[in-house]
């Protein structure tokens, strides 16, 4: 946030005029924005697009491209999973919760399979098969992706089904959905303006009826009609509200187009909204699925603390904030070998020996640590079990020497970090946390009242999540309650 | 908080006329309010102290009744400890990060032997004797307790000194410290009015000039001619508010009068207040810190996860935030004899055992996880030495048939809960983030200004605290920046 412009809301009365005037003024160029424009103009309004960066894109171009979506997708009937609206609600207020946000999560729910044919109506290409191992991101083109739902305990709160599309890529989708996103925008009536940052809303009595921006050195002044809609994404970017609002994300890399300042929520609280879960966050550590499941993670006294098969965002959250990203990935020779050439994504262990002993030595744990949970895990893996985590047979097998240990605070190179991933620390972060909105995008305020003029969507709110994540959920929520905000504010 | 009642600040335009005017308008009468109204009637101005109950104590008055001091006090010298301000501000850093107010921090631990002897001089009494083992209040009147200074890791951070002031008294301290806090109100000018709830500020041109008002059914409004003092508490009886900020402590018993609503944070920020820390809660849980520290807490697959002789408050947080509060206290026969009965505040274990065994079954852990944990404990335990969490040698032997085991989750009986406590889920929490203030309690809004007229103290602020808490805290910074605040207010 640039400190020194104030974000308090303008009274209308203080600008003599508006360089620029129109029905729907949208407010950041990520998905969110780009569906809340989309649905605006094709909802008969005029619509502005305003982008601090040169052009479209924000951090919905750089990440994975996985949408969360369910309840009977083409691409699900296709790879032969049975998939009903229930089933993906009970998923998602389980692995999002606790207080999760029941309206939207069974409104999202319900309105999936729709929402996958505006997409696919829109040029979003989804391939047909299934990647069937643990990942950050399939490192195939395939389509459809598990997200922990085959996994304890949610295979006992749901049926399972395999909900994560991945937007057709070779590598990250991200980019392919923003550039068809960007095609559909280009091609409507809807007017882009780029370099240009939003710094304080403008209101009359009360109601949000513009903005006031910055290009370049000019201050320049919008009138909203109808409502203005922010999507400016979240606070990963700003270092003093991530410690103030979620400190243990602090001094981590960032998964953002480095643009996520967090201004676009606190001007939006500046002109009276409520923020929700402020310190949730994603976290995206430094380590290889395929090689975790095959063998373990542990803290730094060699306990293990999750099923290793669940999605690796929620291993992310649990090692982040339970263990302070102290955590080992614990293999065997067999295991390392057993994971494709091309799911390594180049990484190599930073330990290897012949005994645990020497292991646990090497990383400096306590003597018997490996030892002993290494002992516990192989004693029910030769049978197939394991009663301390739940982790599924699949996976189970006793580990045998010689043994290798992944140093998950020393980092790893992109492409895990995303294209904008750094070593800082063993993982990449962003928060979830954002405006308090209902599912038809209004900004709350503090008493619970909808703020008239404004609307938000994306990173920028609290969506379906409460503190718990899983891949898709973002650019999911981005888009469908993007569109529907962008529907309500051109009423 | 009445969500009926809007929270906006109201113009003074639209104030017919005010029913009482004073120079000083505190709002709370809880351990913050009453040295805020202290100072300021102390400082020649005119003071009316608001309070929703019919008498003042608020929270403060069901609370232990720990003070944090040090740098030297009287009490720590006649009890044969040095201490400095320096290893103070050290320890505290350490305990309440990550991103505990530094200046807040800095400024508390070198004034607290004054801030003590103004407690003093008002009337507060602390006895120099003291108890020398983990507890979350002495059994006895001992007046000075470790809070954990004595513990790993913070030993190696701070030279250790005990630094927890308990006001004297025959169990819970809080309610001597109000009497006497009050008796030094009543000999004073300061006028209460009592049965009085703050429903929404009063503002002119962006300064806060007063207060709308409920008094049972009849709408009351003042006016603060230099400043009003929000001491309202925290937001741990709001179920929405704590939903929304921290999700954690949704559901489980709460340590606090019961007005602990929010209103008072909630009022200022729709006024622009800025807060920090939302998510941050004490957790007290319920165990006999005496029973822990003479064996071990483990969580539900039979780790341990925590040196049991730190402060049980960072025990309590452990458990709930980490292990979703699905923990048990291990100890053995003569680890329960060696407790002395009045510190065993009645509490029986639930399940006895000759076996380790026969111990995990009946609690349900996997077959073989005590009876690692415990071996692991023994072997290290009979050389005085805990490499996995580093307890003291002091606590350390090998624990031996019979066993028992505290299920955490099952609650006990007051006190330990406070005298407010309920069986709700095994622990007792309070909210920790608020307002966010200066080191005089100036309130900041969302661009880090302050807010002309506006000042606040106490669990309505996130005072020295990030995430972490130890006792003596909450009084502490409540009537050190409530005094603090209470002098700035009235210039």
């Amino acid at each position: 946030m640039s400190a020194r412009v104030p974000v308090t809301a303008i009274d209308i009365a203080e600008i003599d005029s508006f360089d620029h005037e129109t029905d729907v003024l949208v407010l950041g160029y990520g998905c969110a924005g780009a569906s809340a424009a989309l649905e605006a103009v094709e909802s008969g309004a005029d619509v502005i697009l305003l982008e601090r960066q040169s052009g479209g894109g924000g951090s919905s171009a750089l990440s994975g491209g996985e949408m969360y979506l369910g309840g009977g997708t083409p691409i699900q009937e296709a790879c032969g999973f049975d998939d009903t609206a229930e089933e993906m609600e009970k998923f998602l207020l389980a692995a999002l919760g606790p207080d999760a946000d029941r309206e939207k999560v069974g409104l999202y729910s319900r309105e999936s399979v729709a929402h996958y044919q505006w997409l696919v109506d829109h040029g979003v290409p989804f391939k047909p098969s299934l990647w069937d191992s643990p990942t950050w991101v399939p490192p195939t083109d395939d389509g459809l992706m598990w997200m922990g739902e085959n996994a304890y305990p949610f295979y006992e709160i749901a049926k399972p089904a395999p909900r994560g599309h991945r937007v057709t890529s070779d590598g990250f989708g991200g980019k392919i959905l923003m550039a068809v996103l960007s095609e559909a925008v280009e091609k409507s009536a809807i007017a882009v303006h780029s370099d240009t940052t939003a710094l304080r809303l403008i209101t009359d009595n009360g109601r949000v009826v513009g903005v006031l921006a910055r290009h370049f050195n000019e201050t320049v002044t919008y009138r909203a009609r109808r409502g203005v809609v922010i999507t400016t994404g979240g606070f990963a970017d700003n270092k003093e509200m991530l410690a103030q609002h979620a400190p243990q994300l602090v001094g981590l890399s960032v998964n953002s187009d480095g643009g996520d300042d967090g201004r676009g929520i606190v001007m939006a609280q500046a002109a009276g909204a409520a923020v929700k879960h402020m310190s949730a966050g994603q976290v995206g550590i430094s380590l290889v699925p395929g090689m975790m499941v095959r063998g373990m993670i542990v803290n730094n006294v060699g306990q293990r603390f999750i099923n290793e098969d669940v999605y690796p965002g929620l291993v992310g959250q649990a090692a982040l904030f339970k263990h302070n990203l102290k955590v080992w990935v614990i293999l065997d020779e067999q295991a390392y070998e057993e994971v494709p050439v091309d799911e390594r994504w180049g990484v190599q262990p930073h330990f290897v020996a012949e005994t645990l002993e020497e292991l646990e030595r090497e990383i400096g744990m306590p003597e018997g640590a490996l030892q002993n949970t290494v002992g516990e895990y192989n004693r029910f893996a030769a049978d197939g079990e394991d009663p301390y985590f739940h982790k599924s047979e699949r996976w189970l097998r006793p580990l045998r020497s010689p043994f290798a240990a992944i140093d998950v605070q020393r980092g790893m190179s992109p492409p895990e970090l995303g294209d904008n991933g750094t070593d800082g620390g063993g993982a990449a972060v962003f928060t979830i946390g954002g405006l308090h909105t209902t599912v038809d995008g209004h900004v709350l305020d503090l008493g619970g009242d909808a703020i008239p003029g404004l609307f938000a969507a994306g990173r920028a709110t609290s969506g379906l999540h409460s503190w718990g994540y899983v891949s898709g959920t973002s650019l999911g929520d981005g888009t469908f309650f993007g569109r529907r905000a962008g529907i309500a504010a051109s009423r």
